[in-house]
């Protein structure tokens, strides 16, 4: 039976670095707010990523994807929700939606997948208390 | 007689895709932090700058300087004060220090110049009310 | 029956400010590098980007997506493959591959969709001259 | 008696991802210029500041400055020049003049100043080979 997940929201102002010479938000610029989206994520769980980095685990970027559905301007409150999709001992995946935080009006959706690698860079489990997040 | 300036504070968290592979926020990101710090100042003065570019003057950046006092990382908490040193009908010089927002550490303090452009990039006057935001 | 599509090649160095505290490059930054994949693709077929633009006419990103192999470090050198996967009047599909210059070991693949906008925004086709690309 | 130093020169594409809603490269991009200044001075004086890192020192930006004379554009062809002002065991200022390469137009002027750190943070001294830079 399916749950609904947890989802992390959080809302930020667009910089003007962020924009580009089309007037609108950058398309790179919507991965850095995915990641900000998981930061804030693991926040609202408990688990800081520094913390994680600390005790020398590292969670790598395995693959990123956007869709692209309205363009956002400078200084355009966004709001963005974050959530687990799926999580396996040796894999993560978090989704992303990102919208007008007045309107709501829906702007980028995507996801991105995750390993947890130690610090010779070998592939390790994700800790225990992360795999619980989804039925959590 | 010298009296106090009017200064804007913001906090908020270091993104991870700021920092570089010496551990620590690349000093590029300040830049756009100062930025940050600059929008800020204007919606606190009730002048948001996307406004301001919607009737067609922009205020472009002449000089920028930054002093690095003390390295920020992930996830850290800054607070950046913002405030105009000098604005004159032909120049804007806003000065800018951050902070570690809770043990409230200098990072790094800086400024910038400023000149304001129609849209055919002449140089023209700021407005008015901006030029009363040191005496107001 | 397939033909080989045009490839365009380029290299460069990693830049300091694209890694990241992890030590390797942001994930971010090869989406960048894919523009940069794709400039440089225009150029080689004799359509400036920039041109383009000034003819009152955008190529609008609705979709990127990219897959990490390899984490990419400071200095190194790059080389960027990009390519039309598929053009339409209304759509067009560029593909990338990096690879380290020296060992061609690869690093990321991945791919972007764009649409072709004009100055109101509206999905107009692409020129008749891009449309030959995968057929020229 | 003053002698010429030893300039280091190279040039490279605007990308759009550098560029803001002014149509114009943000003016916080010209501090990542800088750093591919320096990084490629590094080169030419046969020192990879990768390699520098490898061995457990870390070049630390203590200042930053950039004077804006003229915008750069997307796909513009760039040329920086860049040269050591001034080293000392502990302290390194570089300076940095961004021209077009077509027109040699003066666009950004600039100068950062350095601190050399061992691992554990503490402020060593620079190399004596690149003590030598200024004199070589």
């Amino acid at each position: 039976m399916a749950t609904q997940p947890f989802v992390a929201e959080t809302t930020f102002h667009v910089r003007y670095a962020e924009t580009d010479a089309m007037g609108i938000v950058h398309h790179a610029a919507y991965i850095v707010y995915f990641e900000e989206g998981r930061s804030h994520y693991m926040r609202q769980r408990g688990s800081s990523y520094a913390e994680f980095e600390k005790g020398g685990q590292y969670m790598a970027v395995t693959e990123v994807q956007a869709r692209y559905v309205r363009a956002a301007r400078y200084d355009q409150r966004i709001r963005i929700r974050c959530w687990v999709e799926q999580i396996r001992s040796r894999g993560l995946t978090f989704r992303y939606e990102l919208t007008d935080e007045t309107t709501d009006e829906l702007l980028v959706t995507g996801m991105s997948k995750h390993i947890c690698l130690n610090k010779e860079g070998q592939v390790i489990k994700f800790p225990a208390e992360w795999q619980a997040w989804l039925t959590g």
